[in-house]
């Protein structure tokens, strides 16, 4: 099944191949995916700043907080980062509340970019203040989360919760990022 | 691009062949698709219940309220009803927010139902009180919506939203769905 496999490839990257470059046309057409999607009643209150250039990724690049359960892990090193940023809001003006449309479109946004071989995060840990702050982006946006993307440069697996429940995903030694998730009779409920 | 046709076939659909019986294991494949979503910090909080029965069909219909812009129509007739259901949950013993979660999730369920020749609606306008009570959910997990499934029995088309702003969705004669979707230029800002 086609679909599944590319559910299964979308992962949540965080090391990157930081010299290739993400054409601005190609983070349009992420959001035109993102344009496509279902919107609570059908408000589409969503809106989008995009960045593929050195100086906004300098920017936004510090405003993030990386992988909390990596304690040893600061975030990607210079080379590592992310060479794209779509950054999604919520216009006040439109709808009081967002729901999960950000959800539904981000998840177009990452199955798109897996599709065309990138990869992405996205980052809900933000340093909300700076960054409206240094972006300027008005009170009317609520900033909802951020989808870093880029080429990979980690493998990213997924394992089955063990018997101790532990959901921390970790990195083995030669650098592979396990991901254990609950087994399926476990989120299936009668 | 394969997926941007996924995703733009993936619409939310109101009336179904109800007699199309969608299998047990056929929902049990689309909530994999679920569990294999990303979470925010991988916490899976994510739990659901699961109805392709006449008797659980009977009880879940009513308390959904459908299509709030089409005030003619109450909601699918019998005949033309979802035959299946997903109900998804957060479950409050693992997190106290779901974020969201289940966007990320219910998105890839219905891109996996369009794949497989299905359609479905995301319903957040529940009666949850009834709902609970009639299933008897545990106070524990939070309905958060219920993804309505079958065979599609309507066609539905994007349109782009006029100068007027309109965003309502609206049916023709033939009985088509237009649904306005603004235009990229409008939702990316800079």
């Amino acid at each position: 099944m086609m679909i599944e496999d590319l559910v299964r490839n979308t992962r949540s990257t965080r090391r990157f191949f930081e010299d290739h470059t993400i054409p601005m046309e190609t983070l349009r057409s992420l959001v035109e995916l993102a344009r496509l999607s279902a919107s609570a009643a059908n408000r589409q209150p969503l809106k989008y700043i995009l960045a593929n250039d050195k100086e906004r990724n300098t920017i936004i690049f510090p405003k993030l907080a990386w992988a909390a359960y990596l304690k040893d892990w600061a975030g990607p090193e210079r080379g590592e980062r992310p060479s794209a940023y779509i950054i999604v809001l919520g216009d006040k003006e439109i709808s009081g509340s967002f729901g999960c449309d950000h959800g539904i479109a981000s998840q177009n946004i990452v199955l798109g970019a897996t599709h065309m071989g990138l990869g992405g995060c996205m980052v809900a840990s933000i340093d909300r203040k700076g960054l409206r702050e240094e972006l300027q982006i008005p009170d009317r946006y609520e900033i909802l989360h951020v989808i870093a993307l880029g080429k990979p440069k980690e493998q990213v697996v997924i394992e089955t919760v063990g018997p101790d429940g532990d959901i921390k995903y970790w990195r083995d030694e030669s650098g592979v990022h396990h991901v254990p998730k609950r087994p399926l009779d476990e989120i299936i409920i009668d």
